[in-house]
């Protein structure tokens, strides 16, 4: 035992950790800022009463959401991106949690707010936001995928950095009403096959969801991450919808109506549909199958430190359940490699992933390929346009390549 | 099938949701608020440029942390409150976490931080941030507890609201270096017993930690939530000790010295020690044993909505495992019933539990007790001062008690 913990003992037992940090190290020791009292030990810091809610650290201010101005006409209708590139862990903070509005984020007091449940039921309800919390509640920690997230890479790569590729998602613990419990609360007549779900935004958006669905994991959500939803992620109320697209998360709920058939909505027929290579569009494609990236290195996130020991960290998801395994490669997938889990593995949630690796300086192609609980294997993107063809935009879980050259900046490219 | 789906089968099977919801419903279907389109659903609301970094509502800003002036002498060495009484499910926004310092917020770039690791190693080390980045990484979710949470309760009932009786208390997801493979790599000389844990504030604030706990779940960590240590809780760089009192869980970390013995410093001799009865002082009074209290109601969240349906939102946790069972009192600990545990079972984090009742509008006193995985039940006040005397301050988990009146009003009382 004692022997395993000596230094020698643990570079020869073969960890990765300890190639390439001595050097560092050593040089570190003749750094003036260790051979006096620093400034900020000499003097008090500042006091708690300034924080009743904290924020970042002024360093940190580079971590944000971001939009892309070509992509959308006005910030109104459009979205930006959670900066997955600097952050670590499954838990994506509320404050960078991505946006996507169609009519911009309604302001209002939740004492205004209503949620009606009409249509194929015994009663129509009306329930307020006391009323809500009157219904058990559930705590269950999800990804919310747009279905359009790596949408602009189909045609080949386009997006520089992973915050823009892969950044249209985001993974927090909802706290909510099981929408089963509201529903029967209504009574469901048995003609009811489909719910209409609908948000009270200027833009009324609104989906169709199959009852089987409705009634098997959906969340009447009010808070994310411990505390109410953020305005623009539909305070004071939206649904949670485990495993599927993003826009069928309804935001600022206002009503579920109870109908025999869908409602074939505007974002259900000319938006959110796949155009397949024979002229035809699929339709209700609601589950996000598996998909993984590499969030560092990336474009924003080059290697600066040089050849030696290295951390490539990740994220993999799969609205069919759990990812209990990602493989990475670094020659742009010749060679595969079991990755490292890390964290809770949870149903339809973000899982991290990592790889722990002495780097040689050399170029790399970096790859990560996601399965998940099912046994489905994420494809390459060029398996992915086989059966999909080139005219889709939706539901891109092609495998994402990353060119790290000589000096560890990374570039969006893709390989055949 | 079809009838279970009907709103009297739902009546019928006995869920308790549908109890005294029906009258509130069809009293809202009158209301004025559903009867025209509503003002923002007239107009766009906000675009999301205004948001690289979001925040919470203007109705929530209730939801923060809070200072009891007479605590402490000023804002620097203080202390403020998580607002317990007011969040859900298990994780807690990094915004209000509550904070312990004692020399205030030290505000200083990353880069300019060290972690020095000396004393017994075969090679002393200096490590900047660059470097911590190298070591293989964990992510893990664990409550912060600071051993003086519910100690101005010890002689009797003083604070007024769960979010000052409970609320030195956060759980979130940290991203981190095991401490093991830090002290590893510097080499650990076999006299080398205990870990000094030093922090970079003014204060210096030092804790000595055995071998034995450094070397098994101890994390370093520089993320909380997925992204950067907040100033407050130690950005760059805290230490992770799970299921210990929050003063080992050095902030602004600055340096690991390797001893043969404990240290005996400021905050391990005179203050953090238990006295007990007979006028000794129990010291290294480490681990937070399994404790909980109902989050909602209690004083600052009183039952608004009179008799009927009701939830019981509770929290529980224990620094020696995970919590399978909670139990919760209506009637101050004469029969017990058993809570709802609801959301991931992860070791030493909070978890949430809950308990749905129709309430009859009578007086209640709400209790509820831990069971932890080891088997242990938390105490009664009186069964912990039999055993603890009366002139401690710290490690107090006796079973909260909360007095609810016929209006709904929570008082913090005890009964014996």
């Amino acid at each position: 035992m004692a022997d395993k913990l000596t230094r020698r003992g643990f570079v020869k037992a073969g960890m990765a950790a300890s190639a390439g940090l001595a050097g560092t190290s050593a040089a570190a020791q003749g750094d003036p800022k260790i051979t006096k009292v620093q400034k900020w030990a000499q003097e008090l810091g500042e006091g708690l009463d300034t924080r009743p809610y904290g924020l970042p650290s002024p360093h940190e201010t580079g971590v944000q959401r971001r939009r892309v101005p070509w992509l959308t006409a006005d910030a109104t209708s459009s979205i930006n991106f959670t900066p997955i590139h600097d952050l670590e862990g499954i838990i994506t903070p509320n404050g960078v949690c991505f946006e996507r509005h169609h009519a911009g984020v309604p302001q209002y007091d939740p004492a205004d707010h209503r949620l009606m449940i009409n249509g194929l039921v015994d009663q129509p309800l009306v329930l307020t936001m006391a009323d809500i919390l009157r219904f058990p509640r559930e705590n269950r920690v999800h990804f919310l995928e747009c279905a359009a997230n790596s949408g602009m890479e189909w045609r080949g790569p386009q997006m520089d950095g992973a915050q823009f590729t892969h950044g249209m998602i985001h993974n927090v613990m909802y706290t909510g009403v099981p929408l089963r419990l509201i529903l029967l609360e209504a009574g469901i007549k048995t003609t009811g096959k489909w719910v209409l779900a609908e948000g009270a935004d200027a833009s009324g958006l609104s989906r169709s969801i199959p009852m089987e669905k409705a009634l098997d994991d959906c969340l009447v959500a009010f808070k994310m991450n411990g505390e109410a939803l953020r305005p623009e992620n539909g305070y004071p109320l939206r649904l949670v919808v485990p495993g599927w697209e993003g826009i069928t998360w309804i935001k600022w709920l206002r009503r579920l109506e109870v109908g025999d058939k869908p409602w074939h909505q505007r974002e259900e027929t000319s938006k959110y549909t796949d155009l397949l290579a024979d002229g035809s569009a699929r339709r209700f494609s609601w589950v996000m199958d598996a998909k993984s990236v590499i969030t560092s290195p990336s474009p924003q996130m080059p290697i600066t430190h040089g050849p030696g020991q290295t951390v490539i960290s990740g994220l993999a998801w799969s609205g069919h359940g759990t990812i209990p395994k990602v493989d990475v490669s670094l020659d742009g997938g010749v060679n595969w490699h079991p990755a490292r889990m890390s964290g809770p593995s949870l149903d339809k949630s973000l899982h991290r992933f990592y790889f722990d690796f002495v780097w040689d300086g050399k170029p790399l192609l970096l790859q990560s390929r996601a399965q998940d609980s099912t046994g489905y294997m994420q494809p390459t993107k060029d398996a992915l346009r086989g059966f999909r063809g080139e005219s889709s935009t939706y539901h891109n879980n092609g495998i994402q390549t990353w060119a790290i050259n000589e000096q560890g900046e990374a570039q969006n490219v893709e390989v055949s």
